[in-house]
């Protein structure tokens, strides 16, 4: 049994989910290890992680509308001294993933045939998002 | 150290929670694992996993009503084309968990005195979903 | 390769979150592992675990107020023989995490700069809370 660590930096362009499914199967094929565990973990706050549906992109739409709706900005937030959408962008980290595990079966994460891998930015402006991936197996 | 993995095949019966922890306990068992680390992964965008209370039935009926309603088939989503549980079903996927890791001691996971795990349904009609479990351990 | 779990008390006051960054760092220090993934797993449904800003404490005034909105004592639940604040409790616990796994690299959790790691108590009164841990690596 062996260990690879690596970390992805993210671009993002504000609000929105942004596929880093490639990036991740990328390293993942580069590390030969045929029977695993993968761990994607989000170093921030005011962004997440999410398994969704990759087939339409409709779905990433009605996703960001939702978590909009849900922790709005109009919210009154006593946490305001980062602008008025970072509350709201920790909230919606909240209520998904920070961190994910995926086994590997046969050299590749075992996705669903309609999952990809999502960086969600909470944030109004672009960040550059770090991902950390952790993977154990042999 | 060693590794094992398995595909749990659930049949659900439409929306709602399905109980999968004899099943699980079951397989962990039959590897002689003592201490280790087990996950589990939902490779379905419309279904996720949770951990939940195991007890009184009614916390079952109580969640899946909040889900229904955060989330409501009445809400005007841009995502349509797969039926109108669909995107519903998609945000409530987000809310909960793709992946769960819970720690194994003593040859069992490590589950508090209350706790089930559980496989939600978020669509209406029934499904077979798949669970990928991965063990490693010594 | 080796393994190290222990199981981390956390006296709660009730309903809030409770810091337990310097608890974890302090036992993962303690393992001597350069490289690996920690997994923290909380044994409870009316608890959970949580990565939040650790910088301005009002942000966890307003997790806490969100998650009192989101699912109200005052909505009508099946389930009440526990009181008022299970049902809320379960729910809210299944909007956050039970479990979390964190990528161990040069020995200590990959933690971004603003991150701390929070059990978050959602019953009324103090509690006890068992949130065990798990590390592989080497």
């Amino acid at each position: 049994m062996h260990q690879a660590t690596h970390t992805l930096v993210v671009a993002t362009k504000g609000r929105g989910l942004v596929e880093i499914t490639a990036e991740v199967r990328h390293w993942v094929a580069a590390q030969r290890i045929a029977t695993g565990l993968l761990t994607l973990y989000c170093r921030h706050t005011s962004a997440s992680l999410l398994i969704q549906e990759n087939a339409d992109p409709d779905v990433q739409k009605d996703l960001v509308a939702f978590f909009e709706d849900i922790a709005p900005e109009t919210r009154a937030y006593v946490h305001d001294t980062e602008g008025p959408d970072d509350m709201p962008a920790h909230i919606r980290a909240a209520l998904t993933q920070t961190s994910l595990s995926i086994p590997i079966i046969s050299g590749a994460p075992a996705l669903g045939a309609w999952q990809g891998i999502y960086l969600f930015e909470h944030r109004r402006s672009p960040h550059r998002r770090e991902v950390v991936m952790h993977l154990v197996g042999e």
